[in-house]
């Protein structure tokens, strides 16, 4: 934004010009509510009821197990894979859809480490979502053999890229500051240093502009249930580089990953797709679910809803510091848009239960230990005016004191 | 059954009595359909439809992330597990809901190992359903310190009991041929030498008593879309001894297995219960339907179930041996009770295109390579006279040559 200080006409006309607010109408939002937590549970689209509707009631209900042939379940999660695979630039052949994000990381990051046997460490950061460094954590003791979780900060990942590091494991986008790496510059650096890579794209899938395959990134992983809008705990997907995926091996051997599940025999050959690093059977009504989010995500124009989501971040962040003056809050979400993901965190000591008063008041944000107010963007059913909303109660909230009367809730899921 | 031969009215009259029949209103069985793969996808719960819409609609759309706390899906795995605990006898504070069986399998195993370091044999039936035996096979090439996975013939599990076996890792009824282990008297042989049991309950939940308690098992995993009714692809669950807990690692260490998920620690301390063998997100809307099933499978006393369960195999073994004679039908589940779980496989050369034909005529078992027809029984919304019927559509089928003629379809999804 050049003008200062913004109005709310301002944002009204911003609205206006927005070629993504038609996308608004194909989401559920309640009334009297500002949806900023999109990056930890994407908006209802409104064609998934209908659709969940029929795969219970029909599919299963009337079909029973002849749906795994005739309503397509069994080739269900391949092809809502091959269709995220379209949103993040993958290479064909090189997606999955199953399983927990934690659950693939584990089977990736043990692959990643058996394609380098002469190395023992895995970089990441410090500051990545913790379930990645747990994963890695608890397969390094599994496998004992040494292996090291090394961690640095984040302005410290390349330096750090030396000839012991097997695999570099890094969140894109993170999900505490909302910083951003520049993910080809750091693949190739890792290559460079002969490590593989393996991204976490959780905060990134259907929010930034992902291109895996020009980055000729070897694994990543994501989230189904953010901005691909997938339902809560939708299943979550995996990314090999097929170029790897012959000598990839991935160690929980369940039978869909078996070249010919259903011949039943007794010793495990793996398929020779993508379909190895597949394990049991999917959840099919999520499974359904998250193929109405995708779809959506898959019709907006990526460089749309970026450039919505710069001008989100830039607006919310100038509001802020333009409107909330002296109450001690502090943007700690890069400024550099690109270094920037699609969300503005800023932290405050009390930023607990300043959060609580906000979602009391409709503006629905998160926090995140110890100190952060965390506001996720979402370009396909936000609006500029909103942001503007959501600024003023944040402003009320703070100029009233009424944060000092929130509840306390320790058990808050937001991711 | 003393009488013999049997008619229809026999069936109709043994229908009457049936203490379970008002089960069936609460399921939706297809008009024209004797649905007999129950134990691979079983039925639609009436009222697992309305409570998937109010997930989707209400706690979805309009709870959005507040949901997690205000529509209890933090606790809804929770409380899930402990009722499906309650089906198979489980000690409490031992059961987890999540993950698919095999990823399950993964990580039980894994721990049982760990907790017999000094031993390298994890010992099997051949004829395990698949995915048990690769997961043995993966974990032992990821662990590479020479585990051994020793398979043997049902009748020699005993005896292969010695000081090398670190785990007894079955199937407590089996997919092919329905027959079921003596899981108290093969679990304290396992103790007695020194190995621990892991049992795998897919086709034992809601079909069979199972008191894992009384019979002191170690592990249980198992599946939730088959006698549980939770629908296709439902989240599996787990089962550890909470005796073993405090001693029992999990090597799939996601961050809803961590002791404070929400205090982003860098380093991972196991929760202090059975939450320590969960990894990720669970995928909600999958969830909450599993629920339905489960509540319907608390219900019904099992003593009625296993009753009605055996009255159904011996009327559907005999009124083959009565009916289908020289067809060259071999019924391959065990004829005593005490060994028989809740189907009956029939063994045919030709028993692909047979089951096709069967499927085409609305009676739905399913086919288990090489040879196998399988007929699953669930006594909560299957009939007696539902199993005339169908034995005479097999009769006809056979004896017209009709499955001569039916589609060979290899990629039927049937477990």
């Amino acid at each position: 934004m050049t003008k200062s200080p913004l109005t709310r006409d301002d944002l009204l006309a911003m609205d206006r010009d927005d070629a993504l607010a038609p996308f608004r109408a194909l989401f559920e939002v309640p009334d009297g509510v500002v949806y900023l937590d999109g990056n930890s549970l994407g908006a209802l689209p409104r064609a998934t009821a209908a659709r969940v509707a029929d795969v219970v009631k029909q599919e299963w209900g009337q079909g029973l197990i002849r749906s795994w042939n005739d309503a397509g379940w069994m080739d269900l999660p391949g092809r809502i894979a091959e269709k995220i695979g379209q949103v993040i630039g993958a290479a064909p052949g090189g997606m999955a859809v199953g399983d927990s994000t934690s659950v693939n990381l584990f089977k990736l990051l043990s692959a990643a480490l058996e394609l380098r046997p002469e190395r023992r460490v895995i970089l990441s950061e410090r500051g990545n979502f913790p379930t990645d460094l747990y994963i890695a954590q608890g397969l390094a003791a599994l496998l004992a053999r040494g292996h090291e979780l090394r961690l640095v900060e984040p302005h410290e990942v390349a330096g750090a890229l030396d000839d012991s590091v097997a695999v570099l494991m890094l969140t894109h986008v993170n999900y505490h500051t909302g910083a951003m790496y520049d993910m080809a510059g750091l693949t190739q650096a890792a290559h460079d240093a002969g490590a593989l890579v393996l991204w976490d794209l959780a905060h990134s899938a259907g929010a930034v502009p992902v291109d895996l395959a020009a980055a000729k990134a070897d694994f990543a992983v994501g989230c189904g249930y953010k901005y691909l809008n997938g339902g809560p705990g939708a299943p979550a997907f995996l990314y090999v580089n097929p170029d790897l995926l012959d000598r990839a091996r991935f160690p929980v051997t369940g039978w869909w990953g078996h070249a010919a599940p259903f011949a039943f025999e007794v010793g495990y050959r793996p398929a020779s797709g993508i379909a190895r690093a597949t394990v049991g059977t999917a959840p099919m009504i999520s499974i359904a679910a998250l193929e109405v989010g995708v779809d959506i995500a898959l019709q907006a124009p990526m460089a749309q809803v970026r450039a919505k989501s710069l001008a989100m971040t830039s607006v919310f962040a100038q509001l802020i510091s333009e409107r909330c003056q002296g109450f001690g809050l502090n943007i700690i979400s890069p400024a550099d848009p690109a270094l920037r993901g699609s969300q503005v965190s800023v932290a405050h000591p009390d930023a607990y239960p300043i959060m609580q008063a906000l979602v009391s008041r409709g503006v629905i944000g998160d926090f995140r230990a110890p100190d952060v107010l965390r506001f996720g963007m979402t370009p396909l059913y936000v609006g500029f005016a909103e942001l503007w909303d959501a600024v003023e109660i944040l402003r009320d909230v703070m100029q009233t004191g009424q944060w000092r009367e929130a509840r306390f809730n320790e058990r808050r899921k937001v991711t």
